[in-house]
């Protein structure tokens, strides 16, 4: 892509209203706007990055046999007042509001309503079990604090799986296999997540889990063994700083954490309220057990930037960028080997980002690529030209070197 | 993908609740779950259907250099203030309530406000134009008539596309390649349009024009010509029935239709409200021409099965369809042989669907596979075996005939 040619631009000052890394980074380097708090636009290159996190999202959970919905936002309140959480999070989170006729509309922040319901439809017997379902779908929440950027949002991406089994036994098995693919897309993500015990709600006496990210942005307080991985969250633990791992016997610390995914043993509460029963070998009936998994892509992508940036802008890891190399021309004699080394990459389908404008200095350019935070970063000038090369320099290394075109075409 | 292992399952009655052909067909095959009049989930084979459809519109948006955006559905009061369109659209079909902190807030069913305010942030030079962005998000319109299926929503996927150009000759420029792209993406999807004539509202007192696809179960009318394709919205033509037409001579029809697409040119309105104003090359301070281009993919889906359908079900065309492939055992003989060829197909990357149910009859999977609308059916039965083949029959053709795995392995 042309950097001349992107819809969006970087700016020169912080965004005022911002006080998050990740908002201000993302809102300065052009993938983001506000719209209101909370409520965030994805300009071109945010939405390179989001999509890509979606893609990474959607790999792992169609290897885990999920298919992929998309349900509506809008929900009737009939539907909520099944399971008493029309009040419940119409209290708390969920925006609810008459239409024009008269009926009473919520959006909704979750979904397990909506996919309990339709599941009736379509689970009679324990042949239709297990079945995992999942979408990636955009969640209204009217959150009361919304100021760390990406990180708690009023309106937001959220990828929701429910799974759906006839014993306890094979919830376990696809609850296991779960985890094994969250830790899987939060490593390609290029997050250190602690599998954190949280507490299960009003659905089960057993744990919840959540994927905690230390970070000092976070809203979360977690206790953990950097040894073994141990973790609990603070809220539900009885466990002391400095004590000792009942695993490995290593010294326990807290730390502030971001929450990038959960997942949840619902049991039969929903399937109880919308009588999602099915009938077994013998001829009973009985409900299906359920669970919840969510991620927020959104709030993936603010904390990759919470975690990698620097005083200078964003690093992003090679599999969210927006593009592997940002090529940069210096100076007007570069042009023309710039531009033709520019369509070998694309040639070659290599994702480039192609700084060619030509009312820029080096140093704005410098500065405008440590912003965007592309991991590879290519300078075509007179003097890479007279050492018959470019210069590679990566984002997070001090140290650029001089490389020929050939060897560049080669760094997929 | 195993059809024992779908979400979803047909259902022998059509909805009582529904009166349109499209959403009769796609509920009772499964593709769709109505939440509310309007309101529609998109169930496994659903998605996959709207997904090609979307992928079809991605594909010639970005070949018009489109660059993909996504902005939000909650929009501050305030933002929509400046082109009065706050309390216009309020009374007709936005929905609109205050948050739990007083903020007015509305849901987007349209994005001229949104884009255009982001545009002053980006917009400065005549250097920066022409400039076109698009997204395929979810609107919101409180419409009082909702009982067309996919075809007039509450709650529905839009593509909307925005350029801003210097001149209008540029604008002109840009709007026919647009229009090119339009009818691309309408032949792609298997639909016939007519380039319809319509008002251009308070913006422009050049037409807009519609895409028409001729159908019963149009809201619109249109008088037209079959034989140069010139039409006109009955809603702004002079001429009548039966008369000639101006360009060719041929006799003037009238028709109902469908709505698939518009074009519109808005000039400089939602410019001036905002201030996007740019620098000509004499250093002037001009405001930016714009204009709007919509699709609905879901509409467009329901479109499809209203033109493409007969009393057994639907007829997706190749490109739209959920699987390229619906493959059928009959029998517990065919099974090994059926499984075989589903695991091959798969090798050659054709999209199949298998029907490896055991406990249906031959004229369940029959009746399903009509139902279902996949363009080619493989019946795999002891039958085929002796004849060293496999029955291969088109969804819209009655006879049926044998050929070898060899050749149907290469009908991609």
């Amino acid at each position: 892509m042309l950097q001349s040619k992107i819809f969006s631009k970087t700016l020169r000052e912080d965004p005022k209203d911002e006080v998050s890394t990740n908002a201000k980074l993302l809102e300065r380097g052009g993938f983001i706007y506000k719209t209101m708090a909370g409520v965030y636009d994805f300009l071109p290159l945010g939405w390179r990055v989001l999509n890509k996190i979606n893609n990474i999202i959607r790999e792992e959970m169609n290897a885990v046999g999920g298919q992929e919905i998309f349900l509506t936002a809008m929900q009737p309140r009939e539907r909520w007042e099944k399971t008493g959480r029309w009040k419940l999070l119409g209290e708390e989170v969920m925006y609810q509001f008459k239409d024009r006729f008269g009926h009473e509309v919520g959006l909704a922040s979750t979904h397990e309503e909506a996919v309990t319901e339709i599941a009736t439809r379509f689970i009679q017997s324990y042949k239709d079990l297990p079945l995992a379902v999942y979408q990636i779908q955009t969640k209204y929440r009217s959150e009361s604090r919304a100021k760390s950027g990406l990180i708690r949002g009023r309106e937001f991406l959220m990828k929701d799986l429910y799974s759906f089994h006839a014993t306890t036994e094979d919830l376990d098995r696809y609850y296991k296999l779960v985890d094994e693919s969250y830790l899987k897309i939060f490593k390609r993500c290029g997050l250190k997540t602690f599998v954190t015990e949280a507490s299960g709600g009003v659905f089960s006496k057993d744990f919840s889990h959540e994927y905690q990210v230390l970070s000092d942005a976070g809203e979360d307080k977690i206790i953990f063994c950097s040894q073994c991985g141990f973790a609990q969250n603070k809220e539900i633990s009885s466990l002391d700083e400095g004590g000792d791992c009942s695993k490995c016997g290593n010294k326990l610390k807290v730390g502030k954490s971001i929450e990038v995914g959960n997942i949840f043993k619902l049991g039969t509460k929903f399937s109880d309220a919308f009588g999602l029963y099915y009938t077994d070998k013998e001829g009973g009936k009985k409900p299906v057990i359920m669970a919840s998994y969510g991620i927020g892509p959104g709030r993936l992508m603010g904390t990759i930037v919470e975690i990698h940036s620097d005083e200078d802008g964003i690093l992003w890891p090679e599999e969210v960028s927006p593009f592997k190399i940002h090529l940069i021309a210096l100076g007007d004699k570069a042009k023309n080997e710039a531009e033709n080394l520019y369509k070998d990459l694309l040639a070659e389908n290599i994702e480039v980002l192609y700084d060619n404008r030509g009312d820029k200095t080096p140093g704005e350019k410098f500065s405008d690529a440590d912003l965007l935070g592309i991991p590879w970063r290519v300078v075509v000038s007179e003097k890479t030209m007279e050492k018959k090369g470019v210069e590679l320099k990566k984002r997070d290394e001090k140290q650029a070197k001089i490389i020929t075109i050939q060897e560049l075409l080669k760094i997929k």
